[in-house]
């Protein structure tokens, strides 16, 4: 993801984003949401995670039209308290609404050092580390969450009892980029066990459970049977478990089984992903001055550690998003096959063409 | 550790933490902080999770004696705002410490929903599982976390970066005992890398990195060559830098290498630990009675789902914990050998009878 490709086209950040506004304005979005939703997805592909960024715009556009998000949905503030609050999604994109109960996080943390926001009637909210980030740039440390419809097996389940429930945190770091961690609890993404069978590829016994629930190495089954292992066993397991708690049953969401699946569902109904946000004012608690001169202290000190025999580098959290960010910016975004191919249809779906975004 | 052992000597709960009482208080510590810091070890050892409980009461008397650790040191709350607090440990036993802060969380989570609490001058904890029970046996939901001194990889390091860092959170879960998940962020603990090496056993090639920093199936050298393997590679040492961050870094306490060897380091040396204590009040945010209703509704899911061949039962976090506090509290406690011997040798420093305990 990180290499450039001379066969991949390249789009200019500004492009990319202007897409997928117009796309979404076509179907009823409002301008301010368009562009709320356009920097999220934008953003993601910027830092090089192109499975959650405008690749799925596709799949925003195919429920916004059925009905199964609201257009002009509105998330609001349903519940609060002095440091915390719940968020009614509305069936509005997922972005919107989490761009919104981020800001009720970040709202809440100013006033007392730390918020929680729980989400409920949202859908798919593509990157968590976006949200982080959000925080991280306003300088204070947030986790964003979300829970989703299980694929991701426990330790001797026959199948899936969680969802892949990413988590994110970013940090602010002085001179350095925000840490920014962005994982899902399972081993490996779904993505890439697809692309192993697509390939006719044997995977590691690690990444996928088979139909009696054994770890197994033929991902042909996939998503059929099976499940996707959880990263490190029951520790993947049990953060998957608190992600479900916060985001989905401490929220009033859907959780487990009861989410709908965003993408491949019926495009009528809502999901109902429950999601939560949580930010920490470090400048309340610490002069901001000290905060940051900590954090360098120990970016630079993991910069300059013993590396093994082969490695050049030490990577904090998020580093290298921030690297294919800043050429992202510079020469544009160097888009996979798969997500050209999607925002081919999009164009479609709206009536764009879909060569002004290509050259 | 969950099975019988008819050559492990049984002891009753009160038997142990009355030892650990009576033991600390002969080198200074108060009656109240002594049964604080027994309540903590002794139900750790009721979990059998025996390499956190009374096993460190020797190195806790050692560091008390030589002056690292304080007697009569008292935590209090150096600076707080309405949701969140830092304690300083002055030196205290890290379980008084670590006790006093939960509590300072569940106070401020029951003001303004949710609470964080940075620790600082603190030292070992013990089990970050007793901070997050407490929590939710008062029916919040708490989280608990400490940095260390590294002894865990980062990808391509070749020697420690984070500490093992672990982090536990608990849930009340109705009529289920509440989930309970205490994890450290490496692969395995170093007991069980040390285990191998007096075995003169191989280890897994995921366990623990050599002196090249590449992986090794030898644990000869360890823990003088080498570190532990961050659990799940990046994702873990992603997590183990949030640990940090919450713990050492936000709190004014020492992080990474600054943090002092609790069990080896000159005994009369303060080690400057952090901790981070979060606590949410589910009330405040949904009536109870609904947070229980979803919470057993969850539980029963996952223990009714479909179970891979030979696999008798799907747990949710903390249950075959709870399972063994249950025993432990009918029938007593089943000390292995180490335990017993760092017993004996706590009895001796303190001019007690280790025959009472296990006569």
């Amino acid at each position: 993801m990180n290499q450039h490709n001379a066969n991949a086209p390249t789009v200019s950040y500004s492009s990319l984003h202007r897409f997928v506004v117009e796309a979404l304005r076509r179907v009823g979005v409002s301008d301010a949401d368009a562009r709320v939703t356009a920097d999220v997805l934008a953003t993601t592909d910027a830092w090089g995670i192109f499975t959650h960024g405008t690749k799925n715009v596709r799949g925003y556009l195919r429920r916004l039209k059925a009905g199964g998000l609201l257009a002009a949905g509105r998330p609001r503030l349903a519940a609060e308290g002095p440091a915390w609050g719940i968020v009614d999604g509305a069936s509005a994109l997922g972005m919107v609404t989490s761009v919104f109960a981020m800001q009720t996080a970040i709202r809440k943390a100013r006033t007392c050092g730390i918020g929680y926001v729980g989400v409920r009637n949202s859908c798919h909210f593509g990157a968590a580390g976006y949200y982080a980030w959000l925080t991280a740039r306003e300088g204070l440390i947030g986790l964003s969450m979300a829970n989703d419809i299980p694929s991701v097996a426990a330790p001797g389940s026959r199948g899936g009892i969680t969802g892949s429930n990413p988590i994110s945190y970013a940090v602010p770091a002085g001179r350095h980029p925000p840490l920014l961690l962005d994982m899902s609890t399972a081993t490996v993404a779904g993505g890439k066990v697809y692309a192993a069978r697509t390939r006719g590829e044997r995977i590691p016994d690690t990444w996928l459970i088979g139909a009696d629930g054994k770890p197994t190495t033929d991902p042909s089954g996939y998503p059929d049977v099976g499940a996707l292992q959880p990263a490190a066993g029951h520790k993947g397991y049990g953060i998957a478990l608190l992600i479900e708690t916060l985001s989905g049953l401490l929220s009033g969401a859907a959780f487990t089984w009861r989410v709908g699946t965003w993408m491949w569902d019926d495009g009528t109904k809502p999901t109902d992903h429950g999601a939560a946000f949580l930010a920490i004012d470090t400048n309340a608690i610490m002069p901001a001055a000290e905060f940051a001169r900590r954090m360098e202290a120990l970016v630079d000190e993991i910069h300059a550690a013993p590396r093994a025999d082969g490695v050049d580098r030490l990577f904090v959290p998020g580093e290298m998003e921030w690297e294919r960010h800043a050429r992202a910016m510079q020469v544009g975004i160097q888009l996979p096959p798969d997500v050209v191919t999607s925002l081919e249809e999009a164009a479609k779906m709206t009536g764009l063409n879909a060569a002004d975004l290509f050259g």
